[in-house]
C-alpha cells in the first residue's frame, strides 16, 4: 500500500496546529493545508482532517466528494468540528454515499476504547449485584458537571444495561440521601488546579469492584486519535462512522 | 422456570462453608450437603458445587452422570477444586458429553470480567503507541510473586496482541534498566498489611492511559462467583465452560 | 516494664468481641471481660477499653477512678462509646482528673493519621493554588452523605487552613456550576456493592496533585487502633486524651 | 512590603524559560535575566533563581554575596543546578554566610511536601504493624529505576523510622520471594507511554491502607516551586536552606 497522503482543514487553529506537529513528528505525508480564505485543493489527498466549523465542513464533505468522483476514490473526511444544527447534520450524513464520513466527538482512542469496555461489562454484570459509579476530575476552570465525556461514558453503561441514562441517573449525593436504589448510576465529580480529565467507572459488587479509568495528561491526544481515525477510514468504504467502528466495537 | 436447587460438595471445608452461607443470603434452595464419608444424594438436586480434592470430584462426575442419565436431564458440575493431574484432567473432560462440566482456578466474576476486557483493549490499541504493564498487591503473607491472577491477566493481554507472555514479560525492573523496550509487558509487585488482593493492567500512551482495576475485598467473592456460574450453567447443555462462557466472552 | 493488662467492657457486643479476639491474637493479657449485669472487677486490670453507652461509660469512669485511688496509679479508660449528651461529658471530662481518659468517634489509626497529614498540608499549601477536594466511597447501605470521616477530614483541612468548613464547603456538582471558588472544599461521594470505607483528599494545583488516602477493609480495624490507644494511655498521666494525641499530632 | 524582584540565571535554558514564562503569568517583577557570556547585573534584584551549571553558580554565587555587601543586605540564591562534586559543595555552603542559599533537586512544591507527610507517618506507624512501599511510574524513555524520587520518599520513610534504607530496601519481587520480611521498604516501578511521574508511597496494615500520592502533569511546576521558594527565601536570614525549610517540615 501506498502511503496515505493527508490533509488539514483549520490548519493555523489549535487542533490544525496539533494535527500537523503530531502528523510530523510520526513521519507522515502531508498533502496539503489550508484555513479561512484559501484556496483548497485535495488533488494531492486521501484523507482530509478537519476540526473546523459547521459551515466550512459542509463546504469540505462537498469539495471532498468531487475530488473522490474525479478520481473514482472516495476520499476520508475526518470530522471533529461541533455545533452542528440537526439540518447540517442530515446534509453531512448524506455525503456518507459519497465520501468516507468519520465524526466524532472526542477523538481519544483511549476513552472510546473506555466506552466500548464499560458498555461490554455493563451488558454482562448483573444489575442487581454490581453498582455503575461514574466519577470524573477536571481542571477548576470548568464551568458545567459531569463533563461530556462523563455523560457519554454514563450512556455506555446505561446502554449496556439496555436502561435509559436519564430515567437512572443520580447526580450527587448530599445528606440524607438513603440507601442507593438498585440499578441507578451515580456521579461524581471533583474540580480542581489543572487536572486535564479523568474519569472512572466503577463497577461495585458486595465482595469485588472493578473500576475502569482514562487519564488525560495533554490535548494532544485528541490529534493522534484523529490520525489514527484517518489512517482506518481511508481503507473503507463510503460511509458513516464514528470511533467506536475504528476500535471495532461495532 | 422452577427453581435450581444446589447441591454443595465439601461442605465443612471453608469454601463449602461460605457457598452454604452465600446460598442462604440469596434464599435459594439448598438440596443436599455432603462432605467425606457422607452418602452422596443427588436426587433432588440439579447443580453441584464442588470446592474439594480431583479423586472427590472424579467421583462426583459419575454420580452426577448417573443421576442424569436416570432423570434423562444432565446435572451441572461446578468444579473450583484444583491440583488435577493431566490424566485426572482428561477424564474429568470426558464427563463433558454427560454433564454441563464448568472448572475455573479463579470464580471471581470481577476478574473473569477483568481478563475478558484486558484481551480485547490488547488486541485493539496498537502495540508500539500503548505499554501494557500489570500491578498487583497482596497481604505480606503471600510467598510468590506476581500472583497467578496477575499473570493470567498478562496471558489475557499477550494473547490480545497475538504473542505468548513468556517473550515478552518484564519481571521487575531495578538499576539501569534502559529505555522501555515496545512491545512488552511489564509486571509490578507490591506486598503489605492484610490486602486481600489488587490488580491494574495500564496501558499507557503518550498522553493518556487507560487503567483497568480489579480489588476483593473478601474471599466469599469465590462462593458468590460460583453460585453464579451455577445458576447460568443450569441452562447449558452438556460440555465443557469456563468462567469466559459465562460471560458470554466466548 | 511489667504486661499492660486489659479489662474489655461490653465483652458480648460486636467491638468488644473484636476486641477480646485481637488481644489474643496478639497475646496480649486479658485480666477480665464483663457485660451489662456481670459483676465488675478492676483490680486486676491497668486499662477498660470501653464500647457501651453512655451511662454505663460514666458507671466504669467511678469504678475506674475509685480502683485507681485504691492502688494509688490512675487507670486508663479508653472509650469508643457514641451518644453522649452535653451533660454527660461535662460529666466524663471531669473524670480526667482521676483517670487516663481517652475518647474517640474513631479509633482507626489510619484514619487519624490521615487526619493530621491533612491538617498540616492544608497549612502548609496556599489556598489561592491549591484547591481541596474531599472523595469518599461506602458501600450501598449507608444512608447519609458525606460520611462523617469524610466531614472530619474536610474540618481538619479546614482547620488547617485557618477557616470554618460550612463557609466553604461544596456540597455536590451537578448542572452549570460555574468555575471552582478558590478557596472552597468540595466533597464527592460515590455509594456501591460492599465498600467498607474509602476516603481520600485531593490537593490539586495547576501541574500537579498530592492525593492522602486511606482504605479500610474490615471493621476490625477500630478494635486494633482501640488497643494501640490503650498501650499508649497507659503510660500517660490523668488528663483527657484523643486519638491525635496518641498519634503524636499534638 | 515592596514587590520582590527577580533575577533569572540561564535564563536561555529550558528551566529558565519556563521561571520566566510563570513569573510574567504571576505578575510578578523581573529585574534582569541573563545567561552564559551576558553581563551580570544584581543591583536591581533581591533574589536569583539559578538552574545552571556548578561552575556558574559558583560564580554567581559570588555575584550576589558581593551585592548584598554593597546594599547591606544578603540576596537570595535560588539554586536548582545539579552535578556538584564534593568540593564544590563546600565551597557552596560556605556562601550561607553571606547569601541566603536554597538548593534543592526538586522544587515540586508537592513532592517535597509528600517526603514530609511520609517521613512523618513512617515515624508514628509501627513497623512491626504498617508495612511500607514506594511505587513509581514514568515515561517509557526513562532508564533508571527506582526514580530519584522514589529513593528520596524512601529515605524520608526510613529517615521517619530511624533506619538507613539501604539496610531496608527491597528492590524487585520476582519468582519464590518468601513471606514480607517486616521493617522493609519495597519498591515498583511501571513504566509505559508519557507518564510525567506519579508516585505512591503506601502505609498498609493488617484492616487498612494510608496511601500517599504525587502526580505531576508538566515539568513546569519545578519553575512554580522554584518562584515559591524564592518568595520565602527572601524573608530569611543568610543561611543553608532546602524546600523542607519552605514548607516548614523544619
Amino acid at each position: 500500500m501506498t502511503q496515505i497522503r493527508f490533509a488539514v482543514a483549520g490548519a493555523r487553529g489549535r487542533m490544525g496546529q496539533a494535527v500537523i506537529r503530531v502528523l510530523t513528528e510520526r513521519d507522515l505525508t502531508i498533502a496539503t493545508t489550508f484555513d479561512k480564505g484559501d484556496t483548497i485543493d485535495l488533488s494531492q489527498a486521501d484523507v482530509v482532517i478537519d476540526f473546523t466549523t459547521p459551515s466550512s465542513t459542509l463546504a469540505l464533505a462537498e469539495a471532498c466528494a468531487l475530488e473522490g468522483e474525479k478520481r473514482g476514490r472516495a476520499l476520508a473526511h475526518i470530522i471533529g468540528s461541533t455545533g452542528f444544527m440537526p439540518q447540517q447534520l442530515i446534509a453531512l450524513d448524506a455525503y456518507g454515499e459519497r465520501n468516507i464520513v468519520l465524526r466524532s466527538g472526542n477523538f481519544s482512542l483511549g476513552v472510546n476504547m473506555l466506552m466500548g469496555l464499560v458498555k461490554q461489562a455493563a451488558s454482562k454484570l448483573a444489575a442487581d449485584a454490581w453498582d455503575i459509579e461514574v466519577l470524573e476530575a477536571h481542571h477548576k476552570r470548568k464551568v458545567d458537571a459531569p463533563s461530556g465525556t462523563a455523560l457519554m461514558l454514563g450512556d455506555a453503561a446505561a446502554e449496556g444495561r439496555g436502561v435509559d441514562l436519564n430515567e437512572v441517573r443520580v447526580a450527587a449525593r448530599d445528606g440524607l440521601t438513603g440507601q442507593r436504589e438498585p440499578g441507578t448510576i451515580g456521579f461524581s465529580v471533583i474540580r480542581g488546579g489543572g487536572i486535564i480529565g479523568e474519569h472512572s467507572v466503577l463497577f461495585a459488587a458486595e465482595d469485588e469492584v472493578i473500576t475502569l479509568s482514562h487519564s488525560a495528561r495533554d490535548r494532544t491526544l485528541f490529534a493522534r486519535g484523529a490520525i489514527e481515525a484517518a489512517l482506518w477510514a481511508a481503507q473503507q468504504s463510503p460511509g458513516l462512522y464514528d470511533m467506536q467502528d475504528v476500535l471495532g466495537f461495532r
